[in-house]
């Protein structure tokens, strides 16, 4: 009897080698479906932490609820890794008004763009309005002296992929400030990077130019958007903006990191993550509360299906994403200092929608090597598997580690800029059952990547 | 010059031949994102209609609504179809109480099932709880006689398509009542048939057997079958419920019909479309509020884009998909009477999801034709092209007409169990561009199909 014993024991330990991929990527997927603990995670980071800000008391706070979460699943190696950030406020006073030709006044629902500078009080000028940020560019400068600019280009919505008409859009908010004060203007205000008509207001990261003076910049929902734009096509227009936000010196903040070592190439190190910070409206649920969640479940998943991986997985959630990426780009030169061997990064940072598929930002043979991996993942639903982005996280690994691969999870991109950067992204917008497909497939990715690789 | 202009009116003039399909589907889902009806048609069929109960004022507003909004599309013929259909009434008492062995109440959320007949003032019995209908079947009359019967399944989350799921729940609405009066008890309570674990009860149809007594059926919210589950493993419980819903006699109602004349083969006709009709819970977002504007708006964007189809393209609003079915039985009763050359239908009614993709219920030719459209889609993120199930409303259709194939337009199914039936299917659970996506996907189909079958 004890050599029956023996041989059940020796068939109930985990053996990769003798499993088959889709049992285990089916337990993946049940285990995720069934046992979940991400909506749960979500809904802690986002209501008892809230919007996480790097530098502010928030992002304090995400630190140690990330430490904790981990070191909760019992992972191999929990620690923290130490950074410097910026550290940029919002403030107290936020508010505008289109003011028509009659002196009539219109409040609008804006957000300052992260890293303006205040108003110093209330600013008040005329608004001359750009559709686009090369017909600013192209402007002479005594049209645009003394004025408040207004770029209003809406983003493409016949994109299918909701992400090109982002980053058709991405410009005016980068450089915006740059280009009007160029031309001497007072302050800069844009349309929100948001598909639909509604009053959120879309904040996110913008450039100065030491060169060039700083002028306030700000984003109005896209429906005040369109309502300062008709007023403009009646006459002209002023526009009264008042900000007191600004920047501090940098601070010191971290990266949290959690590891389940390997059994085979335990120095062969895959990066996995998402980026802990967010805006400082809304809760940062999609943007990345839902990459933050769909990592560390899917290393909590395979920690409770006894996979042994052979290289150390590592689940990374890095700092300061959103206005510096410190924490991306310190930790490679972080780990590559210590000469660690990299192998591969994954990033979760489109939001938590139902999983479409991985795109890979690598060579040829690293494209055909995903594309390999999509018969995985037809029982799932996940089809898109093809040359893309990594993650902003992840990017800066490319520059240490000629070669690597970086993989870039892929949910539906179709609601994300409904929610992205603004009040709407709240827990409640996050789908339970699409989020749990995320940690499955990023998990079952995972898996495949650690086997295959 | 003429000679020039008429060249540019000849080039101008659509024709499909020399126009290149991608090139056209392009133009369909620009129209569709940039230009598109169907949010605002869906809001004003959710708001200014509302819920549509078959047989109700509601409906009959329905059916008006949708012959006005062909109409002021300007199809080529527009008219009702005539039919006889059944009449049941929720009533104004719905209520139910959970009474624990120490007789402490717990008020419960619930909804009669469709069909349901009243309870005739209050009823108070012993609860007794089965995991799934099979287990009540198996289950010895003395057990359950003089008892409320309480059927506890849960939708399996496992199922990656939640129709799926749905499936393997459906006997226990469907059948529910008359397995559990054919052993004597008084009432049936089911799960709901949802997803989440909320306090949404979800309706539905359900049948009687008329050699067996008739009982009251309800649902019961997840979040109540879970209490009453919990008070039931602690001891006995008893269920007070007051339903006073009924059944009237059949009244007149009509299917809603609009047709873009075919220009080559006016007398074949392909049938497409949803169903006006919805539970009286909710607003009939989703189900099926969706499918009738990706319908009405796929002919709209393929008349405004001046397509001229070969066939005849007729949209068809079926009435009382939910309780009856005696929309769609009708319509092929009465097109097979009259002669008519059927070649092909389709349907949508799994909600205004994001689109993946098409199924077809046909032989395995046409499911080979099928699957030959999917490079069409690829664009635009569908890959799902497979054999599947068509529709409710066009499945009688295959009675009629041997051989004709059914297509099922697909949408993302992940959400659709937390809305379906359910007070929680409104409007504003709708996304606006998925919903643009489906229409613009039923267009680019119908073209599709219309130009190669």
């Amino acid at each position: 009897m004890k050599h029956l014993s023996i041989i059940i024991l020796g068939l109930l330990t985990f053996n990769s080698t003798a499993q088959n991929d889709s049992t285990f990527i089916k337990s993946i997927y049940n285990e995720a479906l069934s046992n979940g603990k991400s909506h749960e995670d979500l809904r802690s980071l986002c209501k008892d932490v809230g919007a996480r800000l790097t530098g502010s008391a928030e992002a304090a706070m995400a630190v140690e609820w990330g430490k904790n979460k981990l070191e909760g699943y019992g992972f191999d190696k929990v620690y923290l890794q130490e950074i410097k950030v910026p550290h940029w406020e919002r403030g107290t006073k936020e508010a505008g008004w289109i003011k028509n030709n009659n002196g009539e006044l219109i409040k609008v629902h804006l957000l300052a763009l992260g890293g303006s500078i205040g108003t110093n009080g209330l600013l008040e000028a005329e608004v001359i309005e750009f559709k686009r940020l090369d017909a600013l560019k192209a402007a002479k400068k005594k049209k645009v002296q003394g004025k408040i600019v207004f770029i209003n280009q809406p983003m493409d919505e016949q994109q299918i992929n909701t992400f090109r008409a982002y980053g058709g859009c991405y410009p005016m908010r980068g450089n915006g400030a740059v280009e009007a004060g160029r031309l001497g203007a007072v302050a800069v205000v844009i349309r929100s990077l948001g598909i639909p008509i509604d009053e959120h207001p879309h904040t996110g990261g913008m450039n100065y130019n030491d060169s060039i003076e700083k002028i306030p910049a700000a984003a109005l929902s896209t429906i005040d958007a369109e309502k300062l734009s008709e007023v403009l096509e009646n006459g002209k227009a002023r526009f009264v903006l008042e900000m007191d936000c600004r920047s501090y010196p940098v601070v010191t903040s971290y990266n949290v990191i959690g590891e389940l070592s390997g059994s085979e190439k335990q120095n062969e190190i895959i990066t996995f993550g998402g980026h802990l910070d967010s805006w400082d409206t809304g809760e940062g649920a999609h943007d990345d509360g839902a990459g933050i969640v769909h990592s560390m479940e899917a290393l909590r998943i395979l920690k409770e299906l006894k996979y042994k991986p052979k290289h150390t997985l590592r689940v990374v959630f890095f700092m300061n994403e959103e206005n510096g990426n410190m924490g991306g780009k310190t930790y490679a030169k972080i780990v590559k200092e210590k000469g660690e061997k990299q192998i591969a990064a994954l990033e979760s940072d489109r939001g938590g929608f139902a999983p479409r598929g991985f795109g890979c930002d690598g060579t040829q043979e690293q494209v055909e090597f995903l594309k390999s991996l999509v018969h995985h993942f037809k029982p799932y639903e996940l089809s898109t598997f093809e040359k893309g982005y990594g993650g902003v996280d992840i990017r800066p690994l490319k520059d240490e580690y000629e070669g690597i691969p970086l993989f870039g999870f892929i949910p539906d991109s179709q609601r994300y800029f409904d929610f992205h950067h603004s009040p709407n992204d709240v827990f409640e917008n996050v789908n339970k059952r699409e989020l749990e497909l995320g940690c499955a497939a990023m998990a079952s990715f995972l898996y495949l990547i650690d086997q295959k690789l």
